[in-house]
């Protein structure tokens, strides 16, 4: 099957109030109309992702005239240090609390800017405009908000939905192949949680995506946010239903810490994650499906991800050590101290959250 | 009339979900209990109430038990920097997302503690323990919480209610007196809303709290508290009805800022802009009861308030010129930048909110 025709995409998350994702070649355009009657108007955007593709919002008059901020993207970003400058730049350009912030840049700029806005005078509205495949797929939609602690990643944050996401993904032929990859572990969680349909598609698409063509990007973005587009709705506090959207993360934010942050790209520990979790499923006797264990890890592989923890060891050249990633799993926010709490995959489409291992467990899969 | 006795009383917030404000002598005895559930109890405290209060803390189990971290009052908490030390803390405290932060001290305490608990782990529970005046009759109550920024007092914060609020009025029998006068003047303040019964008593009163008597503490505290949570419950994220709450603020917030902050207490700030506020009805005929400016002005100096500007002036010894106050209000949050927005005293009760004047009948008003 041909990917469909790569007009726009778009989907509603029915949060309160609800807002619009638009997926597809020309939702950058749609950036300044997603302001609507916004007072004034700020931008923070990624200094490498402007340099390239500037010209795409200085054709819009109201985003050509707003101030700016160049910050350097990725978790670089995600400080105490540069929250503070995008305050004072925020404060600097007059905006009022009927004001909206853009964000234009990966996810780390997202989520810096995110909760920037939420901070600012107690909140102002904020629209995405996410430029790598990670942001698109995930981190711009669902209102998660944070910046990293010297304790742990993500650890100070806010929820604050946006009032738009503008997810263009003509962008993404730039973007660095390890970026790509990156979003691409994101694409396949998401895949293996909304079901047999969508990763069946992403199976038959994976050679396309891997060439970045344009339809099967923009078919495979809109397909995984409406999955969280759902699961948000139902649960935009992360309370429950959306606990499942972690999987594969309590072992991909170990391995990042350990690693160093910024060493491993954050889709790329999260699929190695994702096989980890598999091997949990495996091992628990909660996988009900014998196929998908090897069905993940050959799509991951197509994809050019890590399929297990040991070959993500050959290729960073570290040891990354089942103690120190125990370790650092044990500070994970996501489950209580000391018993970190797992989303285990049964079947496509069906996981057994809030899963505890014991620590002989977690270090047999580590090894 | 004497004051009623002093049993603790309690004050329901009707948000969503609810909590309850203990006001009395005995409300500190309580905190471990409104800690409920918590998987875990972090506490943040004022070093200077520690020194003095710190023993009624030990004297509950699990507050003595507790990681605890002291920190200076007053606007030196409300940086990033020891936002960051806080959030810090909490992480090395091994707190989880059931955990429960405690303040014990000023509203400068509890708005910096608040807005950690709101952001640490995308926010957790926090229970506060005000020790200041200030504090007890509107800090601690209604979820506001915030640092400041180079550019303005308050500029970023969020909002997050508290499970509890234990405001014990015996620990305001070792407040520094210009403490003691800044929280009258938000009693003031909240006199003149809540209406003619808590304002009358409160000029019936004014003798006894201005010597701490411990009763009528209770009730006026109990009183200010009262109105609060009426106004938050119907307006918890200040989009209309709750903006009566700055009530004299937007005139106290230049001058906190033209005076360099924490050189003016906030409260006392406050009455000269409820003074000014009168003003200001009175210039614009919206005051609708002849007597109350001179009545309020009789208070504000039974009280050991400032009653006017210039007196205010005289004594700080600093000229805070009206154009530089009139430069601090432009970049007041609460309204569009250039054109602040006033809450003018019509009457006991009775206020009109929203109302814009011109820079040039600001400036006649700050001469």
């Amino acid at each position: 099957m041909e990917p469909r025709a790569a007009a726009d995409e778009v989907v509603e998350v029915a949060t309160s109030p609800p807002y619009l994702v638009r997926v597809g070649p020309g939702a950058l355009a749609h950036v300044s109309a997603a302001c609507g009657s916004a007072s004034g108007v700020a931008l923070l955007v990624d200094q490498r992702v402007e340099s390239l593709h500037g010209a795409l919002l200085d054709a819009q008059p109201r985003l050509r005239a707003a101030p700016r901020l160049s910050l350097e993207g990725g978790e670089a970003a995600k400080t105490f240090g540069v929250l503070e400058r995008a305050l004072d730049f925020l404060t600097d350009a007059g905006l009022d609390r009927q004001g909206c912030v853009v964000t234009f840049g990966g996810g780390s700029l997202g989520d810096l800017g995110g909760l920037a806005a939420s901070l600012y005078k107690r909140g102002v509205a904020v629209v995405h405009a996410p430029t790598t495949l990670l942001a698109q797929v995930d981190a711009s939609v669902g209102g998660k908000t944070a910046i990293n602690l010297r304790g742990g990643k993500n650890l100070a944050g806010t929820f604050h939905q946006p009032r738009a996401v503008c997810a263009d993904t003509t962008l993404l032929a730039t973007l660095d192949p390890d970026e790509l990859r990156s979003g691409l572990g994101e694409v396949v969680k998401t895949a293996m949680l909304a079901g047999e349909a969508t990763l069946a598609r992403l199976e038959v698409l994976a050679p396309a995506l891997g060439r970045r063509d344009a339809a099967a990007l923009t078919e495979l973005v809109a397909a995984c946010v409406r999955h969280k587009a759902r699961v948000v709705a139902q649960d935009p506090l992360e309370r429950g239903l959306r606990r499942s959207l972690n999987l594969g993360h309590t072992f991909g934010h170990a391995i990042e810490s350990v690693a160093g942050y910024g060493r491993v790209p954050h889709g790329v520990a999260v699929a190695v994650g994702l096989s980890l979790a598999l091997r949990a499923a495996e091992s628990l006797g909660l996988c009900s499906d014998p196929d998908y264990p090897g069905r993940i890890r050959a799509l991951l592989q197509a994809l050019g991800l890590c399929s297990s923890l040991q070959e993500l060891r050959r290729e960073l050249g570290q040891p990354l050590s089942g103690g120190d990633l125990l370790a650092a799993m044990a500070h994970d926010k996501k489950g209580a101290v000391g018993a970190p709490e797992l989303v285990v995959p049964a079947a496509p489409g069906s996981v057994e959250p809030g899963v505890r291992a014991t620590a002989e467990q977690l270090s047999s899969w580590l090894a």
